[in-house]
């Protein structure tokens, strides 16, 4: 136990360490974690917490044959130190580096690729019916948090296992909220009892000779009964009773902190031929105390001092998630009826101010965006005014919902788009680069992409005055300060910055900085070139097209391939107007920096200017 | 009791009616009912079951003040004869006539639009927020299938009304698949007695006092929660718990065709200020014999011989979806690892061949697309090879699955994209015509178009050898009989059939017939006119364009903002070549024939050939 983390062998080397030994590791770990996380910035909290969790998986099962899907996936650190990755940790979350979640072309252990909430029983149940077509042998288990169990495709899935009876292993990692402490003196007690063979005989014996009786029964079996539903009742609490009336053998609650006991229950559930869920309380930034403290903190964060917890980079700026939250909350003193919605990111889309200062119309629906937007068009149809604040990429979720519930019946419902656009290190299954795409073929919506702070602001006020379905996007982190003549007006409509003869530059929202940049590089090569400043992609206001600029390049912080580029280049089809657009490529884009994709992509100024000039001097 | 339904002064005439008169009347409404869709076509068997149930709620709630969701929505026939629209029933899901869902537009009854499954309990929950919000005063009731409940949409709003307490009335219309017959006869019995002052007393009792005990507790408290939870184990199956532990008291079972009962537990959940869920069984066709034995069949049927149960026009023509379930049993044949998927909807989509001869290797979901596609994309992981066979417009629903779990991962998942285009009587709702829109944008995806069913088939191969994410949309109906010298050929490919130096025609799918009318028409008229039939629209095949002709039009049956046409226009800006695309508009589009609907768009091949000419004219 003296080697360095990066020394061992593993998982092999986990197979034959003592338990003591693998007690230490976990401290091992956690420095581990702690020291590299705070160089890089990433998912802390959750990852200390599943320490002693992944140990024992690692421990029980034999990755990457048995397979283990980590729902959302940012509580994989662990999981990828054990699995031959830890020598990688400097480059976490970093351009080219490796990923917070896992990814299959990383290791073979990254049996599912996650970043989304709830997918892993979905896979999971995939995965094992996939064996039981193909006779062949591994488990399959989905680790999942009581997060992700808010949002309706878990239970889905779950419906599914356990009418089907697939042997699934579900392991509930419950971070201590929902179950109050004064009974975790018990649980491990009554952990053990539940998953002890004499417990599954008993309750056979119950489920054999109840099932069948009279609703008064015999003395006996009564008694059994009655045993087994106080445990449900005042022990286990919900997530027992519904799990197991959904099909589920349930094992727990189970201290996940306590390596023995862990491994006893994940061998317990092993040996089953059924569904089983494994119920484990963990603490979210266990073994730090900062983290402890203030897990929010902590969930995710940029680098930080590992001694006082301080970030090392603190800025000043306003986001434009606070600009968001800020602001409705002054709309919100003047309109009684505006309520705002989050699925379980209200301090990161800035809502904490309102939620305080609204508790009543303030409603946090878990991660649950489908219903998120359904229940805003129900509090429409009744006269409330709700504005959703959702990042892009998880809106994604709700898209059939923005169609067939808010737009098709043309409630005035205002979508806060955050994190729209690419988003850094979290990477491809975070960028918000297709909000664009999915929006704008949506009948009924409008679509507004403000340029800066002030800009936000108005588009709020804007959205609220329309009375019509609406949604705003805006990028992660500080937001910008350009300010327009335009922004004294109350109406919101693309605005022309100057005029050119040669190239006329046509920049959406947060793109505007580059499409400045562009400008002043085009001008310096003798190039005219004309701004326009887009802030409303739909309805399209072609207010500033000037049809005798030859050349109109657009840029957007979005899949170029679906975005207000390709739509207006389709309207500008028999025009002598050549549109040629740029944005993020048809595919999926990795993890980077803005600059660091933008620069890979060729989408900086300096990289758009020369294919422009090839392409004028191509056309000369 | 004489007068014709017509006669009556709905839904005010019920608060004065009898016990005796409320049951004659809804002899009465059955025989409206199957005359009159005995004509249209529509829904019966649902509305058959739901008489009773919704004399009841109009005899207790007042619509429209207080407010009555609808799940689905194609069970509300009853409703609107009951709000008033009973003359307009000539007109059901015809074009410009009543609509087969609850429409906002038709009656201040529909409170909320619906179409898409499980979305009625949290548009309820916003409702019932927004009550609280205005301190108004008024009752919110969803109904909601027990198919609807697989949703896990309506998972996600229950648990949320269950954890705020908000007060809103769930009733459960379970159409007797999940409770055994032989519980029938002591359900109504239990459902009086859970319902009654004194249960509820005794399990208020029961809380107080066993909430705080030790496992074993006193005798009197134990007896009592047996007693509690024998009743709930042995008879009210999963339901009860599962509700209660969501939060929500849970009345029932109640026989939904008992009137008297209905009424009963309904004031009772009107008088209580919590959460309530009642469940009512019913049996789908009630009253119609030829229904009760075949609810299936009658489920949504067409004009039929309401004395035999017959069909009026039964086709013999091979459609989309029985080609397409029958190609897939030969390709099951050939390939041990293909497997079916489908939510809820496996005959619909042509599926009963292949679960019959594999039933090991499909998987009906439910109403689960979330979990249908991220289910397959587990199942690709490991080696099986998943069709999903989804209706174009519920596939909106699993947008996030197939860009993440599918696309990002590159798996060769097929989408058998059924009911793609206009679908006619079942209107806006249920038209597939985003899926272009939104499956173009999505990476790696492969997206085709077969022009028939012979196409189709080949479509298939072509998915399946590509080993990729592939998406084949189709029409609902009737396939097509074209037959193309490429269809020798094992790749798909876009497919010049003539060419013309004036206009280039390239018609998508289904779009071909028209396509090729229209070329007709125009070199009728002298202009020289080429035709391109389009089978794949993505990754964009450009292979038969011609540069050299002047004017490209475009045909999809797919919202026209958002299609293959605007792709097409965006590729070639800057060519000398203008694109003018046509496709549905940028709206909803209501219930009418492919025919009506292509007529009042201006998109049948005569209004098409005029607006070229013209603007061939205005050009010259």
């Amino acid at each position: 136990m003296k080697k360095n983390i990066l020394d061992y062998n593993f998982p092999q080397d986990l197979k034959t360490m003592s338990q003591d030994e693998l007690e230490l590791l976990s401290y091992s770990i956690r420095d581990f974690l702690i020291e590299k996380v705070s160089r890089t910035g990433g998912h802390l909290a959750s990852n200390l917490g599943v320490v002693e969790l992944t140990i024992a998986l690692h421990k029980v099962f034999n990755s990457p044959s048995d397979k283990i899907i980590w729902d959302v996936g940012h509580q994989s650190y662990v999981h990828k130190i054990l699995t031959g990755r830890a020598g990688d940790f400097d480059t976490l979350r970093q351009f080219n580096g490796i990923s917070g979640f896992p990814k299959e072309k990383e290791s073979p252990h990254d049996v599912y690729d996650t970043g989304h909430s709830s997918t892993s029983v979905s896979a999971a149940a995939g995965m094992a019916c996939a064996r039981e077509i193909k006779g062949e042998k591994y488990e399959v288990v989905a680790v999942i948090g009581d997060g992700s169990l808010t949002g309706g495709m878990a239970y889905e899935a779950l419906n599914n296992i356990g009418a089907s009876k697939s042997k699934v292993i579900v392991i509930l990692n419950d971070n201590g909220m929902s179950i109050s402490k004064n009974i975790g003196g018990i649980s491990t007690h009554l952990g053990t009892l539940r998953t002890s063979k004499g417990y599954l005989s008993a309750k056979r014996f119950i489920k054999n000779n109840i099932g069948n009786r009279g609703s008064l029964g015999n003395a006996v079996a009564h008694g059994l009964a009655g045993f087994k539903n106080d445990i449900k009742y005042t022990i286990l609490r919900k997530g027992g009773v519904l799990f197991e009336e959904l099909g589920f053998t349930y094992f727990g609650p189970v201290d996940g902190h306590n390596i023995s006991d862990l491994i006893d229950v994940m061998e317990r559930a092993r040996s089953l031929d059924e569904p089983v869920l494994i119920h484990v309380i963990t603490k979210k930034g266990k073994g730090y105390r900062n983290a402890e403290n203030d897990p929010g903190k902590f969930h995710g964060i940029g680098p930080f001092n590992p001694e006082t917890g301080e970030l090392k980079r603190e800025s000043s700026a306003a986001t434009y998630s606070e600009i968001m939250g800020n602001h409705l909350v002054k709309l919100g003193e003047i309109h009684p009826e505006i309520a705002a919605i989050t699925a379980a990111m209200g301090e990161a889309t800035g809502l904490g101010g309102f939620a305080e200062r609204f508790p009543d119309r303030f409603f946090d629906v878990g991660i649950a965006e489908q219903h998120a937007v359904a229940f805003a068009a129900g509090l429409s149809k009744c006269g409330i005014r709700p504005v959703c604040a959702i990042y892009s990429s998880f809106l994604q979720r709700a898209y059939d919902q923005i169609m067939e519930d808010v737009c098709m019946q043309k409630l005035p419902v205002i979508f806060a788009i955050d994190r729209a656009g690419v988003v850094g290190a979290d990477g491809e299954t975070h960028h918000g680069i297709y909000d664009l795409s999915y929006l704008l073929t949506v009948p009924e919506l409008t679509v507004l992409t403000p340029c800066s702070g002030r800009s936000l602001e108005k588009a709020m006020d804007y959205a609220f005055s329309l009375n019509k379905p609406a949604a705003i996007r805006y990028p992660r982190g500080e937001a910008c300060e350009y300010c327009f003549e335009s922004d004294d007006s109350d109406e919101m409509k693309n605005f022309r910055v100057f005029s050119g003869k040669d190239v006329d530059i046509w920049a959406c929202g947060n793109m505007y900085g580059y499409g400045l940049k562009l400008a002043e590089i085009l001008k310096s090569k003798g190039i005219n070139t004309g701004l326009v400043c887009v802030e409303i992609v739909k309805p399209l206001d072609l207010g500033p097209y000037d049809k005798n600029v030859p050349l109109l390049i657009t840029l957007e912080d979005n899949d170029v391939s679906g975005g207000f580029g390709v739509h207006l280049a389709a309207e500008l089809s028999g025009e002598n107007t050549e549109v040629i657009s740029f944005g993020w490529p048809d595919k999926f884009v990795e993890q980077g920096s803005f600059d660091e994709l933008a620069d890979l992509y060729g989408l900086r100024p300096e990289q758009i200017a020369e294919r422009i000039c090839e392409h004028i001097e191509g056309k000369a």
